[in-house]
């Protein structure tokens, strides 16, 4: 974790953000899998994280703004349980690395928003996703799961989202390790995978350099032939010569930091020709989304970029048809490109997307509704230490041609007898890490092979 | 899955036992790490799972024994859904494949439960482990996260175990299946780990195994130096000549059956002299544990066995004195060997130990409550088709040592000075998985590597 002064000020500015009342903000559970005591790996829920530094399950804080304390309620492990698990820190040891002195046991939490519930103060909560924690708030609070979205506290929201949203240069430090790992992650697929292999032993080879470097992976694998499937975790498939293999991963850091690239690379040796081209689209596309990019612009303008290089490119190979301009506002380019250019990065692959991607990506205004440009997840103008991710792609989705074409879609905008063609092509998407600056974004982490030349070298 | 009579002969014994009422399973949900979309890899139900075979999330069952109908409540994917995730069956075609042909939206399982309700019939549901289960209980029926414990139903606890308990030659073989890859996995370790390493590398070396053949990980990875600690999951040492590695994995296939296998090898080439006296003593308690296995024999005698094997070793070596039956009876084993020799295993690693030790481990006979004992999963006699493990271990617990040479614990079964100067040894376990037959125990999978020359062969 960071020194304690990090999670002191941390805490001091929401408490002046949020002004009154009382903070609670819940630590994550271990998660079962297929019983109480086989659990998944623990995950610490990142904004408590945030505020506290401590990557420890079954925690809760209380922020007292209005008394001015700070108590984190948790319960020591006894004596048998040290037999079984060996030495462990007390709570109290935990706490004060991140400055808060004030320990109670786990049972004195409801007492203590019972008290604050009859002295009026307003009790803060932030969305829940994890459901233990809504049972949680349910018993301390009577807040039932179903109300949880209209009774958090969005003054919380705000204030934690213009915290987080903010990377300060220790933060980056630990972003540029994440990303650096997330890298040797597609470099040890490129040189990894093989004609014959399925698609799981080039996710466990991926997955295994995350695990080796002693974090985690930050999402689950895409590690694909189907690239064009854009939530795809099926690795069932043989991987053959003549194959797009897609790769979507990331490495979460033991302090929680995320990295998140993508890659596509030929099973093959070499690129065909077809794949040549369009992979070529995607990477003038990546490239215009970058070159789009600026302090305080809105990342829309990067995106509305990417949209319109994939469009040219795509008229240039004649699957497309008509002026670039109406074609991406009527949303044509969607067929190719249906999802965003990007999204935040940071303690949460995307980050605080528990918080709501309106305040996150939009400062609260609404998203549009348009296939595609509904999928973007971050359109607001860029700040200094903003992170966030570059990852234009091109599809072919068959189950969308088919939808489209069968629909008389865009005629005036697609060759739809080409785009058939290519029914079965796939999918290409790279993806890379920035931080904005106030002098343009930079990236992040060391050069992932991007170029058809320097992924080739890597097959050979 | 297996083929569709497996499940509809499944749910006509469970109607038998259950005789009357509603049963409802509960499939599990995706389980969110920092946000809803953000998820571990999915784990179904294993009762769900064993009834119905359909492993995807979301869903709901309900066998109404009194009007004998059978229905699976789930949602269907939107075309939208399919743009993202690929084609995809319905959910009336999974249903089909167990031999459900009634499939409605998860919306009508509050209606089915209101009318079963007014009807005054039963209802019948298992104790829950995951919290999303719990908020569905709540939200359906009104039960509390903390009145399951008093509401589930007992009938359907002991008529689920009564089933899954008895392993059928078709599960075997999938059951003999995740043993080897489990094998693999350990064979894998021994061969990989090299002085200078972080026990976190041999660990993805490990996990890289499991989902390289296509599943996963049965249990969270124990590999460790310190294997004395017995439920360590940090993975942070470097590991080092001289000492001892432990490792406790297995692999779950993509039925979900589980293996559980562990091992202990010298991070040298060679064991110690040390190090091959103690190995040597837990492998005669593995052999008497193993012949003290019989058809109808109480597992607890085997348990009895292996405790017995470890007091008359470390008696040879002038750790214990003593009676060895007094010191057993009495507890003062369980200063090395603090756990149990074995537990059942199948679509759970501990099988069914969400349904309650009690019930597949006693037959609804209280445990014992003393020290070590208390920690056997398994003491009743073992029928036809029960699959469990033997894994007897030595472990110098530096916690245990102080607080009980501090107490003055066992003066006369306990040489507590030459204890002391195996203080920082470690600790030795090696597990093996069996299935009981009419005929007496037989190994699962193939042999892993457990005498010490094997052993030191593949660390060449």
């Amino acid at each position: 974790m960071f020194g304690k002064s990090t999670y002191t000020k941390r805490r001091k500015t929401l408490k002046e953000k949020v002004g009154k009342g009382l903070i609670l903000l819940l630590g994550n559970n271990e998660s079962a899998m297929n019983y109480a005591d086989n659990t998944y790996h623990f995950r610490q829920n990142s904004t408590f994280l945030y505020y506290f530094g401590i990557n420890h399950p079954g925690l809760a804080a209380l922020i007292d703004i209005d008394n001015d304390t700070e108590t984190i309620f948790g319960d020591d492990y006894t004596i048998d349980d040290i037999v079984w698990m060996g030495p462990q820190p007390t709570i109290a040891e935990r706490a004060e690395k991140c400055g808060v002195s004030r320990v109670k046991p786990l049972t004195e939490l409801q007492d203590a928003l019972g008290k604050a519930g009859t002295t009026g103060q307003m009790l803060h909560f932030l969305p829940l996703y994890r459901p233990e924690n809504k049972i949680k708030l349910l018993e301390l609070a009577g807040v039932s799961p179903k109300e949880i979205g209209e009774r958090f506290s969005l003054e919380l929201v705000k204030a934690v989202v213009s915290q987080r949203e903010i990377k300060t240069a220790e933060e980056l430090v630990r972003i540029n390790q994440a990303v650096d790992v997330s890298v040797d992650m597609h470099m040890e697929a490129m040189k990894f995978a093989r004609p014959g292999m399925s698609e799981a032993e080039v996710a466990a080879e991926i997955h295994k350099v995350a695990l080796a470097a002693g974090g985690n992976i930050s999402f689950p694998i895409i590690a694909t032939i189907n690239g064009q499937t854009l939530h795809n975790h099926y690795h069932g498939n043989t991987i053959k010569e003549g194959d797009l293999f897609l790769v979507d991963a990331g490495y979460e850091n033991e302090m929680c930091y995320a990295g998140d690239l993508s890659s596509t690379f030929p099973v093959s040796k070499k690129f065909t020709s077809e794949q040549k081209e369009i992979y070529g689209i995607t990477l003038a596309a990546h490239q215009a989304a970058v070159d789009a990019l600026g302090f305080l612009k809105p990342f829309r303008e990067a995106h509305l970029a990417a949209c319109s290089a994939i469009f040219d490119g795509m008229k240039s190979m004649g699957f497309t048809k008509g002026n670039t301009a109406d074609a991406v506002e009527a949303g044509a380019h969607a067929l190719f490109f249906p999802c965003g250019t990007g999204h935040m990065m940071g303690l949460d692959v995307h980050d605080m997307e528990d918080l709501g991607e309106v305040w996150v990506g939009y400062d609260g205004q609404p998203k549009s509704t348009q296939f595609g440009l509904k999928s973007l997840r971050l359109a607001k103008p860029l700040q200094a230490g903003h992170v966030f991710t570059i990852e234009p792609g091109i599809y072919f989705i068959p189950e969308l041609i088919d939808l489209w074409s069968g629909q008389g879609k865009f005629k005036d905008f697609i060759h739809w007898d080409k785009v058939k063609t290519y029914r079965n092509f796939g999918g290409i998407r790279n993806e890379e890490d920035f931080v904005m600056t106030e002098n343009g974004a930079q990236l992040l982490g060391k050069p992932k092979p991007k170029t058809m030349p320097e992924v080739e070298a890597l097959r050979g």
